[in-house]
């Protein structure tokens, strides 16, 4: 990464700092933050990660101005000071040290360089200046409550992969989390994602202090990096929202985001409700012979077949060209005989979502947008539209 | 893959054919198979694997025009005869099989189908006829040895990263297996590897029966489906080699490939005889330290500067733009101090031939080429090409 040289004169406004970390605490500070960094960047400071050292810790803030993350850690603060260095770069020097070393950083303000020291190993990094750095301004949140990793990461989970990947419909590209009725009456947290192929609808009990949440749509990739804060079920997550930006922090981590400026669909009208003919199927059976049917066509959409019959579902694919598959499964399906298709993308998908009961289909017609829940469970509802066979 | 209307017809004149083969048995035939077969193919056949079954047993071909694999698998031969179907696609729907499923292959002559049965799934495949399958022409090989797969195994794994990917030098796009004179009297069966850049050179007992071995220069591609063939250390591989062809089998799978038309360079005139500095390391905390200190330069042909003193070794890397990396190591050294460079991919790929030992190196000027071995062993010898730092 070249360093323009109107920062060159810059540089030597930094103020010194110096601070020891252990080597894994700091890979794991490094690591979040250059997961936010753009690969690309048109602007220098934004593949740069801003180290902040006070008291007797080190904040790592990572930016690319439309979501910001920041990490503290404790540290050793020989001087307090701030710096900001290539993200990557620091990462991959972190990652490759030996595991348990001491790593001293020290920043010289006359050089404009961080020198990064573990053992015998010693490296020499290109700084910008602090100044630089864009530091997303602070907000007014409406609402502010706590959740668990387990609930949100379930709400999320379950609904991101009906994120729409179409730029053109960017009200589409996040999951749309807001308060709404439940459908066992009450009020719930509800994040809905759809594509306009499918959609996914799930729900989670209102946390304290959540009702007055304003309505917002989090974007895919805040999505992907909050997901890293949700691995420990224990683990509370303090969650701010207003109408531009949302936050979620843990003690040590806090990501904020802008969300996506538009307005999200009435989902609620593409959900039927009058759909009657219901089929239940073991879910892992019912995913693999999907992708197994799917084999013999070598196309992006590819169709698979339903044929319904009385405690029978016969899955299919014709492929003209390359042949022919069929599977049959033992189900519970009492209606009419009925035949309907699906893309095989969207099934599996929808399918690998069903954690541990049967999947619940509930059909209309062979044109009608079809409806999938998790046994009896109203609180995630999946919809699929059909496609002709 | 569209089946070509020309084929419709002749489709007719397969004769049937139906086994049945256990589900693991008939994946590893058929992996082998497919991973021949190129992936874009303009000769529709050439996706295709034949399978001949007679006795009881099939028999699974695949061929790209140079190489070509048979698997021979046990099966319940109902019918003998004949077919060929898609290698990817039979690939696919037998990995998605439940573990432990009996599959049944039937030929369809009539319909030109392959039909695959396994339980309640049923496939049905678009075949080409057995005739137009280009089946290799065989050989009168001149010479037939038996190599155990360890030995064949070190010698293809320490020497395949040297081989050149450079199209005009096409004649380097392989290993150079042959006999020589080895370096402690005696011969050996050798196999040579180059870019120009670094060259490994790796030599072996001589098997009974290999002495009037052809040298020939094995594709890449070859090396690389032979090593699928050598993970059983105790299995004997029959290799048999003629001027244009060599040929590795085992009991159940047979490899024979073209070897590449060409003049193996003399590479011996490349491998310094007279450099006399000696630095002793320890391979894994010098390959760890080169690739710590190459991460602070992003350029491809990273140059590594490595400075020797009396039993010190620093290691350093100067990228003007971005930073700056230096580690010392403690090494056995004791000639006068010399400072040389190397491309630090090249430094590493040498640095982790070495097993057990340590690496050696021997040094002649900052422009000479530099010799390694592991230890003081004389049967894994590369060389490698400094730069300038």
């Amino acid at each position: 990464m070249p360093v323009p040289p109107i920062f060159g004169t810059q540089v030597r406004g930094i103020k010194g700092m110096k601070i020891s970390i252990e080597r894994g605490t700091l890979l794991k500070a490094v690591s979040q933050a250059q997961s936010v960094v753009e690969r690309r960047n048109t602007i220098p400071i934004l593949a740069n990660v801003l180290i902040e050292a006070e008291g007797d810790q080190a904040m790592f803030r990572a930016t690319d101005l439309d979501i910001e993350v920041v990490d503290k850690a404790p540290a050793q603060v020989e001087k307090a000071g701030a710096t900001t260095v290539a993200a990557t770069t620091l990462h991959e020097i972190v990652r490759k040290l030996p595991d348990g070393a001491l790593v001293t950083l020290t920043a010289d303000s006359a050089a404009g360089r961080l020198t990064v020291e573990a053992g015998r190993s010693n490296f020499s990094l290109a700084t910008l200046p602090k100044e630089d750095f864009p530091v997303m301004a602070s907000s007014e949140y409406q609402s502010n409550f706590t959740a668990s990793a387990a609930l949100l990461r379930r709400l999320f989970d379950k609904s991101k992969f009906a994120i729409s990947t179409e730029e053109t419909r960017y009200y589409l590209n996040g999951v749309y989390m807001h308060v709404s009725d439940g459908s066992e009456g009450g009020k719930v947290l509800r994040c809905v994602a759809t594509d306009g192929h499918r959609l996914a609808r799930i729900d989670a009990d209102l946390p304290d202090g959540a009702a007055d949440m304003p309505g917002v749509i989090v974007p895919r990739k805040t999505v992907g990096e909050l997901r890293k804060l949700l691995d420990d079920d224990e683990m509370d997550i303090a969650v701010s929202v207003s109408e531009t930006k949302v936050r979620f922090a843990t003690p040590d981590i806090t990501l904020t985001s802008k969300v996506i400026d538009g307005t999200f669909p009435d989902y609620t009208r593409v959900i039927p409700q009058g759909n009657t003919r219901q089929l239940e199927v073991d879910a892992a059976e019912f995913a693999q012979a999907v992708d197994r049917v799917a084999t013999v066509s070598s196309e992006r959409s590819r169709a698979v077949k339903l044929q319904l019959d009385t405690d029978k579902l016969v899955l299919s694919v014709n492929a003209p060209d390359s042949g022919a598959a069929e599977e049959e499964l033992a189900v519970a399906y009492s209606d009419e005989r009925l035949e309907i298709g699906f893309n095989a993308k969207y099934l599996l998908e929808i399918a690998s979502q069903v954690d541990r009961e049967n999947a619940v289909f509930l059909f209309n017609s062979a044109g009608d947008p079809t409806l999938m829940r998790e046994g009896n469970d109203l609180s995630a509802v999946y919809v699929v539209m059909p496609m002709r066979v």
